[in-house]
């Protein structure tokens, strides 16, 4: 009776503290499970095509394992069945290429392995009963080293790396399982069209079923990327110019930051282009895209965006340039500011919509104009009284501003030689190409001399705007520029 | 007989060129040979472990070979032997961290889905004839939508992504074929044992037999990047200030073009500190290093190289610094440069040894008194005649040089960190950090406006050496530089 009185004692004095501790314990499990909930709505509202991507992968594996269920094809496949759902799991991807990548090196590999396989088991299989297993472990390990040290080099680990896989997979397999089961012909062929029952099943739902087309990412990602530099540089000019000017500094913060994704898109891009080359044509890619323009475009982006990064640290600097310097260069600067922009914003435009770009060239031309504007101005008396500290930030930005130019105009031209490849369709009959390219001519001939910040450019047939000082530049086409 | 010498005609006029056909092919054959064994060799000479991988891969999968191969051990473990086949060559990678991971991926998961799928079909059973594969195929569907879904996050993604592909598989193979097999636990028991056992093999010839550490190997990079950055700071004073003085330009280029690999380096970085977290502790690394700080370290550096990036353009720019002028900022540029250069070395010496860094902050003070010295030099009165277009490109490395001088200090409170978050060993028991923080603030406490481009700096203890400008700073320590 006393044990048992000290015992209802002590479930009393611990039923509170258990009850703390369960308490505590649920409300923190219910924090981390709504914490759960957000990332997992996050991830979907990010890109829905992963929730898709997620039913798809569960339709194609439920579709396969029928395979198993249904009696005659279950009973012509037998065990080897299995292969079918294995080659779902492992080679359906995200993206068409992806898979189909996966797919095709799966079965090739498979076939070519498959077939050394049963070589190599019927060469053993002639040198007698203690030959057999040496002859086969010499040949394991020979193709074994061998397509290991192959799939170290870059090109082939790019595109076949996954094959390379297989084969040593297969092979391994078939010769040495060959060892035991004299089926092994019939093995092979089992394994074979399961494989390309499986493969099949992934090809026809990634392709027919909300297809994500690599290719089109990387389109998108470049022209994106593109967007990014022109909205930096747009934001830039109101921050630095506006901000110096009147203090009044507008939220442009996540323009400000979006050049940031650029600076390590190398290797998206890359793995992007390889699934790419795996395409089939569709929609408006063909074929033989030339992915690899879509690279270079990449580099010049990232060549661009470096320089934009040391920009961006003059942006956050204590204040140093004094609004006198500033007024003198602001001008030129602003106008390399905002045509580069404008000129890579109509360049993503472009990618974006697979059209010649039309008007990049003249804002080019502008900017480059600009630019020996603010060198001639540079030149000129205005600056000796200035203290040469409060002109180096000022300078730096100035010279900064030039690079990036001459970045943009980089990437005009590579976007021009895609536009070309690719055959972009060309939507402006008024502005062709090679009276854009006089235009740009006729701009860069300017004295480079001249004093005045104003600079005519004459653009042929398209229609014409005055600003406010006077400088004459072609109006941006209407759905062209800021609806990007 | 006349159809028979048309015949021999043809013949001899078929076979030249036949013949040559053959010969250019073989020619062409040959040289492809030859080119393909000269990639064999120089993939081989790059980085000889992979020779040794290889090797590696083909001696574990001869070794698990032997289980088709010996009678008794085939008797136990029948066809499931080849699941042992099967990991070895998934799950065997080029670092011990890969391997390990995908290793412990692979076996976790296996686990967990066979146990799930267990029971799936169990509660499958239960349902009758009817609802038995209906309520599987459900299952499958389920589990596979929501595993899929899950890799998407990228944290889970980074660390189990295979893990989570392993589970897909194994519940979806043992809840399907256990509708036809009754001997499911035996089947799932078979499976698990196989899978460790393949495991367990890669992991011992992977940790025993010429191990490559991830960990080392990110540890190694992050040094080697430090040293590129220094090593270009270093051939940048050589060739932008001696080559604008006396023309006479060094052989500089694999030390300019290093850098270039600091600036994609993050995914390579961030996959080998992914891999470095399963490793064990090895050598001079515990289970627990920091790899996350070498990521910090890196991002610095690659901040670093895109100033450093900005620097190459000024370089290969056409040479517009008039000599006067840049005999002005001359002597504090050289100085940032080498003194920053001395203190990216020394600090990339200190991760490579894990040693407390010693010098590293006198240096960083040097280069930023220096820094302070530009600066009050650029307020001076020597300016007023020069024209500005003229000291714009000086004026841009002078800030450039800024920039990386703070970026050089921001690298070395980083790696300080590491060096006491780690553990490193301190080796100079005369310059403690202490005293070279104290240092660090008495130099940073130099008059700006000094005009005198000579600063003096007190290294208590420390041997001094006085160069032909009358500067004092301390020598570096016999094994420390240049030695990197």
């Amino acid at each position: 009776m006393e044990t048992e009185s000290v015992n209802q004692e002590k479930k009393s004095s611990l039923s509170p503290r258990l009850w703390e501790w369960l308490k505590t314990f649920s409300e923190s499990l219910m924090a981390k499970v709504l914490e759960f909930g957000r990332k997992i709505k996050k991830t979907g509202q990010d890109d829905p095509r992963r929730v898709i991507h997620s039913l798809k992968v569960g339709f194609a594996l439920t579709l396969v394992s029928l395979f198993y269920y249904f009696q005659p094809l279950y009973e012509s496949f037998g065990v080897s069945a299995m292969w079918a759902v294995m080659t779902v799991v492992v080679v359906f991807e995200f993206s068409v290429g992806a898979t189909l990548g996966k797919g095709l090196n799966r079965g090739l590999a498979t076939l070519l392995a498959g077939a050394l396989g049963v070589g190599a088991h019927h060469l053993a299989s002639l040198s007698g009963n203690t030959g057999e297993p040496i002859l086969l472990g010499l040949f394991v390990f020979l193709q074994a080293t061998t397509s290991t040290f192959i799939r170290f080099f870059p090109k082939i680990k790019a595109r076949y790396d996954y094959g390379l896989l297989i084969f040593i997979l297969t092979f391994s397999l078939i010769s040495v399982s060959g060892f035991r089961d004299d089926e092994i012909l019939k093995l092979a062929q089992k394994r074979l069209s399961t494989i390309i029952l499986g493969a099949s099943a992934c090809m026809v739902i990634t392709i027919f079923v909300c297809p994500v087309w690599a290719g089109e990412d990387l389109h998108n990602l470049i022209a994106n990327n593109l967007e990014k530099l022109g909205n930096f540089l747009e934001a830039f000019e109101a921050e630095y110019f506006k901000a110096s000017k009147d203090g009044d500094s507008i939220d442009n913060n996540s323009f400000l930051e979006g050049y940031r994704s650029v600076l390590n898109s190398k290797a998206s891009e890359e793995s992007l282009a390889n699934f790419a080359r795996w395409e089939p044509g569709h929609g408006r890619f063909q074929f033989r895209h030339p992915w690899k323009q879509y690279l270079k475009i990449g580099t010049l982006s990232r060549q661009c965006a470096y320089r934009i990064e040391a920009l961006n640290g003059h942006l956050n600097a204590d204040a140093q340039v004094s609004p006198e310097i500033l007024s003198i260069i602001q001008e030129a600067c602003r106008k390399m500011c905002l045509e580069s922009s404008k000129a890579l914003k109509e360049l993503a435009l472009a990618v974006k919509t697979m059209t010649k770009p039309s008007v990049a060239d003249t804002h080019i031309a502008n900017s480059k104009a600009a630019t020996k504007n603010l060198k001639s101005l540079l030149q000129s008396s205005l600056w000796e009284e200035a203290d040469l500290l409060a002109v180096i930030p000022a300078a730096t930005v100035a010279s900064l501003l030039i690079d990036v130019v001459d970045c943009a105009e980089n990437i005009a031209d590579s976007v021009n030689e895609l536009a070309s490849v690719a055959n972009f369709k060309s939507v402006d009959s008024t502005v062709s190409p090679e009276k854009s390219k006089l235009q740009q001519s006729d701009t860069a001939d300017l004295d480079p001399k001249t004093d005045s910040p104003h600079v005519v450019i004459t653009v042929c047939e398209s229609t014409l705007a005055l600003t406010e000082n006077g400088i004459v530049h072609p109006v941006s086409l209407p759905g062209q520029h800021n609806q990007v």
